[in-house]
C-alpha cells in the first residue's frame, strides 16, 4: 500500500468517505464525543458567531483594558457571589490587539495586589498547556474599572457553559429534598461520567506533576467546551490571590481529588444538594451505577485510605481509558473525512471570483471591449461552455457535476482539450484546460497591476 | 458563557482560530500526531488520489470479484512468501458496487475451504470495530482467479504502508551485524514508541475482551495509516485458516503480547535482526531508553512472570496514556479549527455557480435578452457591483474582501441595502440583499424547470 509516483498532483480528484468512517454503526456515530455530521456546520457557525458577537452597550465597561478591546461580559452564575477565593469575579470576552485573538478576561473586583512577587505564580501556570485546561496567558492589575482590579487572561471557548449551568440550568433550582434525579431517565450515562473522570484526571496529572494544584474545583470551575469535552477554568487564581499564605501542596493535590469525588456524586445523583445526604447519595449510586464507579468515588473521597494520587486513580479507571482514546481517534477520523470533502471549495471560490472579475467587465484601460477580445474572448467562450450549455431541445443544462468537473480540471491545468464554440456557432476553437488556465492568469494579472 | 439568542443565524460571520489552537508552541504543533497545517490539504488530496487511482492493466486480474470491481494490486513486501499462515496472500484495492466504498481485499491463493463452519469466525470478528484495527467486513471463496481463493475484505487506508516498509524500506536490507541503528540520530523517539505501545494495547484490549486473539503480529501486520497512527491488519485470518486446529485462547493472547514485545525491540534497535542478539539488543535499549520502557518490553516478553494481560500492561504504561489522549484531543481541536475556516466555501461555490448559470446567458425560452431583463437585470447590476467596481482613477478594484463580504451578505439574505447603478450611470436602484437573493432564487428556479 505504498505511495504512488504521480506528478503533478491531480487536484481535480474527488473521493467518497473511507470505509472505516462510512461503516460506523449509527450508535457509534452518535455516542460519546461524536458530532452528528449534519449539525457540525451549524455548530461551527454558531461558534464563529459567538466569537465575533459584540453587542455590549453597558457604559460602565471600559473601551480598552491594556491590549484588550471589545469587552463583553459573559453570563456567569457566580456573578455577585464571593466564591472560593473570597472576591467577586466577572468574566469578559475581549479581543487582543496584539494577536487579534479572542480571550476570556476574568476580573477580580476590588483586589489590591500587595506583593508584586505574586505575579511569579502566573509564570509557573503559563507553562501548563493541556487540552482540558483553559490556559492562563497573563495577569495584570488595572484601575480602568474604577477600582483596583486584578485581571487574568484565559482561553475563550465559544458557547462554553459551566458544568453547573449545563446540568442544572442557570437557576440551579433542582429539588433539594430527594436524592437522585426526578426522573430516572435523566441519569447521566456511566460512560459519560467515566469520560469526565478521565479528562479531569488527565488535567490533574499535568498540574500535579508540575508541583501545582487547583486547590478548589466546583461545578462552576468546569467548562463544557464541546459535547462531553471538559476544560478546567480559573487555573492558578487561588495561588495568586493567597500568595502570602502558602500551604502544603500535597494536601492541596489531595483536595483536588476530593473535589472531583464530590462533583461525581452531584452529577451521578443529578442533585446539587446530594452532598448534604452523602449516605443516601452513595446508596443511590450503588443502585444505579457499577461497583467500580462507586469505588472510584470512594477512592477520590479518601475513604479507601488517606493517600491519593492520579497514578493510583488511573489504576482504578483501568481499560476504560481506552474507550476515551478510541472515541477521540474516531472523532479525528470523522473530522478528517469532513475536511476532505470541504477541501476543494476554497480553490473553486478563488477561481470563480477570477471569472467574475474578468468576464463582462464594462471597460478596462479605456478599452470598452477588453473583456471580449484576446485571451478574454477565450475565457468568455469557456465560461459559456461551463455554464450556458443547452440540451437538444434548447433547455439549459443545469448540471453541478459538469461545472465542478470543468472547474477542477481548469484549476489543475490538465492537458485535456475542449472545443469552444462562438455564440454565432460560426467558429470553433480547440484549446487545452492548461491554455485556458494561462489565459485567466494573464487577464487577472493585468487587472491587478 | 451561554448561548446567545439570535435568529436567523448570521452565516456571513467569519472568525479567526481559537486561542487554544493559535497559541500552541511550535514544538507542540509538530510533535506526535500533529499535521503541519500547510501540508494537511496536500496530504488529504494525496489520499483522495490514492483512493481513486486505478491504473491496473494486468490481464490476470479479473474485472469483478463478487460485488467488487476495479481491482488494483497494492504493493506488498510479503508477496510470494508464505508468511505465518502458510499461504501466499495478495492484497487488492477494490470498489464495492453495493455501497460505492473502497475496500482492501486480501486474497489467500490456492486455499480450499474444507469446512463451511469456518465462516462463523468472520461473524465474530466482524463485531470488532476499533480505530486501531482494520475492520473485517466479509469473507468469501472464489474461483475467478483461476484457483481456489479465499478473499477477506478489510478497511482500505489510502497511502498506508506496513510498519516494516515505513521503518526499514521495501528492501528491508538493514545491516544485519550491528545492533542499534547505524546512526544514533535515527533512533525512534521514546514518546513515539510509547504511543505505539498504547495504540496496540488498546486494540488488543478490545480483541482479548471478546475472547479472541490475533495469534501472530509482525511488522507486516501493522499499517501506518497516518503520522504515528497504527492499524492492525489481517484480523481473524489465522482463525479462519486454522479453523480445524483450535488452540488455547489464553495462550494465543499471551503470544499477542510477546509479539508486541519483539516488535518494540526491533523498532528500538532500528534493526530487523535485533532478535537474533536479544541480549545485546536489550543492553542497547537500556542505554538508549528509559528504565520503564525496558520494563514494559520485559513484561511483554514474559520475563517478569508468565501471566500477562492488557490490564497489567496498562499499569506499567501509567500516566503516559494521558499524553496519547492529549495528543488526540489537540488534533481534534486543530482539525476543527481547519474545518471552521473551510466551512463557508461550499456555500460560496454554490452561489457563484448560480451567477454563472444566470448572467450573460445567450438566450432562454427563446428570449435573447432573458438575462438582461426583469429580475435578471438586477442580478447583473449586482454582479457589476461585486466584481466590476473601479476606483477614482478608473482602475479595477480587485478586492477579495469586498467580494466575500458581498457574497456572504447575499447568501445570508440580510436586510442591508445596496445602491446599484446602471452601466450608463443614468439610473440607480436601491435594493436589499434579501431582494437580490430572492431574484437569484427565482431566476435559478426558472432555469431548472
Amino acid at each position: 500500500m505504498a505511495r504512488l509516483p504521480h506528478e503533478p498532483l491531480q487536484y481535480h480528484m474527488y473521493s467518497g468517505p473511507p470505509s472505516n468512517v462510512a461503516n460506523l454503526p449509527p450508535q457509534q456515530k452518535h455516542i460519546g464525543h461524536f458530532f452528528i455530521s449534519d449539525t457540525l456546520r451549524h455548530e461551527l457557525t454558531e461558534k464563529n458567531f459567538a466569537r465575533l458577537n459584540y453587542t455590549s452597550t453597558d457604559p460602565s465597561i471600559p473601551n480598552e483594558v491594556n491590549q484588550y478591546h471589545s469587552l463583553m461580559p459573559l453570563e456567569d452564575t457566580d456573578r455577585g457571589t464571593r466564591g472560593a477565593i473570597g472576591y467577586v469575579t466577572v468574566v469578559y470576552k475581549a479581543q487582543s490587539s496584539r494577536d487579534g485573538l479572542i480571550y476570556a478576561l476574568r476580573r477580580i473586583e476590588g483586589f489590591r495586589l500587595m506583593n508584586e512577587d505574586a505575579m511569579s505564580v502566573v509564570e509557573t501556570w503559563r507553562k501548563i498547556q493541556h487540552p482540558n485546561i483553559a490556559s492562563l496567558y497573563e495577569a495584570f492589575t488595572t484601575t480602568v474599572f474604577d477600582d483596583n482590579s486584578l485581571v487574568l487572561v484565559y482561553d475563550y471557548y465559544p458557547l462554553a457553559v459551566t458544568m453547573r449551568d449545563f446540568y442544572f440550568g442557570q437557576s440551579g433550582m433542582a429539588p433539594s429534598g430527594a436524592v437522585g434525579p426526578v426522573q430516572h431517565n435523566q441519569s447521566i450515562p456511566e460512560a459519560t461520567l467515566w469520560s469526565y473522570v478521565i479528562q479531569l484526571a488527565s488535567a490533574l496529572s499535568t498540574v500535579h506533576a508540575m508541583g501545582l494544584a487547583f486547590r478548589t474545583i466546583t461545578l462552576e470551575h468546569i467548562l463544557m467546551i464541546d459535547k462531553h469535552r471538559l476544560s478546567l477554568d480559573r487555573a492558578g487564581i487561588l495561588d495568586l490571590v493567597t500568595y502570602d499564605m502558602p500551604g502544603n501542596v500535597t494536601q492541596f493535590q489531595r483536595e483536588d481529588l476530593s473535589c472531583i469525588g464530590r462533583i461525581l456524586i452531584i452529577l451521578a445523583c443529578g442533585n446539587l444538594h446530594a452532598l448534604t445526604h452523602t449516605k443516601e447519595a452513595l446508596a443511590f449510586i450503588q443502585r444505579t451505577y457499577s461497583a467500580s464507579f462507586k469505588q472510584v468515588i470512594m477512592y477520590l473521597l479518601g475513604r479507601l485510605g488517606p493517600g491519593r494520587n492520579v497514578e493510583d486513580l488511573l489504576r482504578i479507571v483501568g481499560p476504560r481509558i481506552f474507550d476515551e482514546l478510541n472515541a477521540q481517534q474516531r472523532q479525528n477520523d470523522l473530522l478528517q473525512a469532513e475536511l476532505s470533502r470541504e477541501l476543494e471549495n476554497a480553490r473553486l471560490v478563488r477561481l470563480l471570483t477570477k471569472f467574475g472579475f474578468i468576464n463582462e467587465r464594462p471597460e478596462f484601460n479605456r478599452e470598452a471591449d477588453w473583456s471580449e477580445t484576446g485571451d478574454r474572448y477565450l475565457i468568455k467562450l469557456f465560461r459559456d461552455f461551463v455554464f450556458h450549455q443547452v440540451d437538444e431541445h434548447g433547455r439549459p443544462v443545469v448540471d453541478m457535476a459538469h461545472v465542478l468537473t470543468c472547474l477542477n480540471k481548469l484549476d489543475a491545468g490538465v492537458s485535456e482539450r475542449v472545443m469552444l464554440t462562438s455564440r454565432d456557432e460560426q467558429s470553433c476553437l480547440i484549446v487545452s484546460y492548461r491554455d485556458i488556465k494561462q489565459c485567466i492568469e494573464n487577464a487577472f494579472h493585468e487587472l491587478q497591476q
